[in-house]
């Protein structure tokens, strides 16, 4: 028994010295104890609004057979999560998550391992830019605040790399075998104003730490999948100025014909999602699959 | 009376709308009541230990007029300073600033600004990477925490972005007058695993973060000074791998002849900031003059 258990981790352990291909025929052969969910497992994280609620509704509504986890901070105000529970009913769960609390991300975790075992994409669609009366887009440094960095970064940086953190153990379990894809995809979304190279207007100070910060976490983490030949890519998205809560109070700045639809933007992103090739790991793209510089 | 304070008002005002070197000539030639301190003065924050407390030494030893405001977290604890103001005497200043205390920004602001009424030069050389017990670089994702990250991000972004915003106005009354330069400079230190571009190594998630978010705000900011015509420049600068408190756990690593003495250190980004060109603002730049890429 003892020399079983020690063989079996040893051969685990060899897994993730493979190729991703290799890894996954050779994890979904031996771990056998893992039922396979057809069309695959999705999580949404920040999914009670705009852009995230917009990836749960396509993929629930393009993909009959896959199975959504869709996170929020307050599930009961969630009308639109509440509204596509009643059409697809065991095929979307929805967990409670918040970005500020650690356990809650824990407890999703623990869920998602008891319930499907693993995970074949992780969308990271959370963000915040202003709160009235707390958070607002700084148009010059004279009004930098202390508390509004340490916010942003808190909600747009520091949160989607814990969940992907907590998230990790069940991506590499699989990777993306039941979206038939060789890896499993961690899709954070940042926006192009946290693109250094292509500051040129500034402000927004906190914002665009915060975005710029999450970028550099997505590529550290994306090195550490490669290297360890885990079976996931890290890739980042900005999904151009949509018509969301979060760019209402900065629409009137925006040039006819740029603003997009949530049901476009988030067509273009699943697209970038779904043809993503192993070697975008670590690589931030915008909506309409050009490259941003860093 | 009255339109005379308006039309000062409106001189003053267009001054920033002129070029660096016109904007100089204006101020220095119509703003009579500023002192003029032959040789200039610059503050280095960060300045008890290692790189900071270098720069300190080298700009009182190798600019005999220059005046130099050091600052740090203790200085009745910073025996360095101490030895320094012991020789300098009254060309060395010292005042207490710590980055997580935004009033000692101010208080440091108005000393300056009572005794001084202007700085040339603005130093951010505080960082922090490892405190024992506290803060430790992280070697894999699952190490990755909420405190590490908030922390790291508060000493190394916040901290100094602060620092910038309360001497900003006391930057620009001068430019670079007293040091013979077109444009006052801010030289925040940042480091080469601040670069998301050149990140092959993954790891030290917390402090990588840190260094690429100061990164974007220090490039924010320069946008902002130059489209207001304000006459300061800011550069980002790695010192290399340079032997102090910071770098000592990791040393171990280095190989042979890459570790630096703070001496050459300094020496090699002084020769940056006392050649830079208007054209280097908002860039990020190695000890030896290298463009690091985002
Ligand atoms: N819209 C654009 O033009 C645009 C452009 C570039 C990038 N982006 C990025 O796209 C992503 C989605 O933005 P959006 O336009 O869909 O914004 P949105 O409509 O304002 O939605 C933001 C989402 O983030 C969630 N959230 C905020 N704080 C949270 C916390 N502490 N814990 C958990 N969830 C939290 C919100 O949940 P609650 O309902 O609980 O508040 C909401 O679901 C963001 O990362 C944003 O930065 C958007
Ligand atoms: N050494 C290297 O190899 C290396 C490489 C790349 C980049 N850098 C960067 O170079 C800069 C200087 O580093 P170093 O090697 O000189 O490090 P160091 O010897 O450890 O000195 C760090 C300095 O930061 C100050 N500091 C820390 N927390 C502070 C706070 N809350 N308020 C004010 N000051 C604070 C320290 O003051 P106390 O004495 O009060 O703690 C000390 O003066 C840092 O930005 C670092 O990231 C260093």
């Amino acid at each position: 028994m003892k020399l079983n258990f020690i063989a079996q981790r040893v051969l685990m352990s060899n897994a993730y010295l493979m190729p991703f291909s290799r890894a996954r025929m050779f994890s979904s052969s031996s771990m056998s104890a893992v039922k396979r969910w057809e069309g695959g497992v999705s999580m949404i994280q920040g999914a009670s609004r705009g852009i995230g609620l917009e990836f749960v509704r396509q993929l629930l509504e393009k993909n009959d057979k896959g199975y959504v986890v869709a996170t929020c901070r307050n599930p009961n105000g969630a009308t639109g999560l509440l509204e596509l529970k009643n059409k697809f009913a065991e095929r979307l769960d929805i967990h409670q998550l918040d970005l500020t609390i650690e356990s809650t991300m824990e407890e999703t975790a623990k869920c998602l391992r008891e319930k499907y075992g693993y995970l074949n994409l992780l969308v990271n669609a959370s963000g915040i830019l202003s709160i009235p009366d707390v958070l607002k887009p700084e148009t010059t440094l004279s009004k930098v605040e202390r508390a509004s960095l340490l916010l942003a970064y808190e909600i747009n940086a520091v949160g989607p790399v814990l969940v992907v953190k907590h998230m990790w153990p069940l991506l590499k379990v699989e990777g993306g075998s039941g979206m038939n894809r060789d890896f499993a995809i961690v899709a954070n979304i940042s926006a192009r104003v946290g693109s250094i190279g292509d500051n040129r207007l500034g402000g927004w100070h906190s914002y665009r730490a915060s975005k710029t910060a999450l970028n550099q976490l997505t590529k550290t983490i994306s090195v550490e999948f490669a290297r360890k030949k885990d079976p996931i890519i890290c890739i980042l998205l900005h999904p151009g100025t949509v018509d969301t809560d979060l760019s209402r109070p900065f629409q009137g700045n925006v040039p006819e014909g740029k603003l997009f639809t949530k049901e476009f933007s988030v067509q273009k992103l699943l697209s970038i999602i779904n043809n993503a090739k192993g070697s975008d790991n670590g690589k931030f793209f915008a909506w309409d699959g050009q490259e941003i510089p860093w």
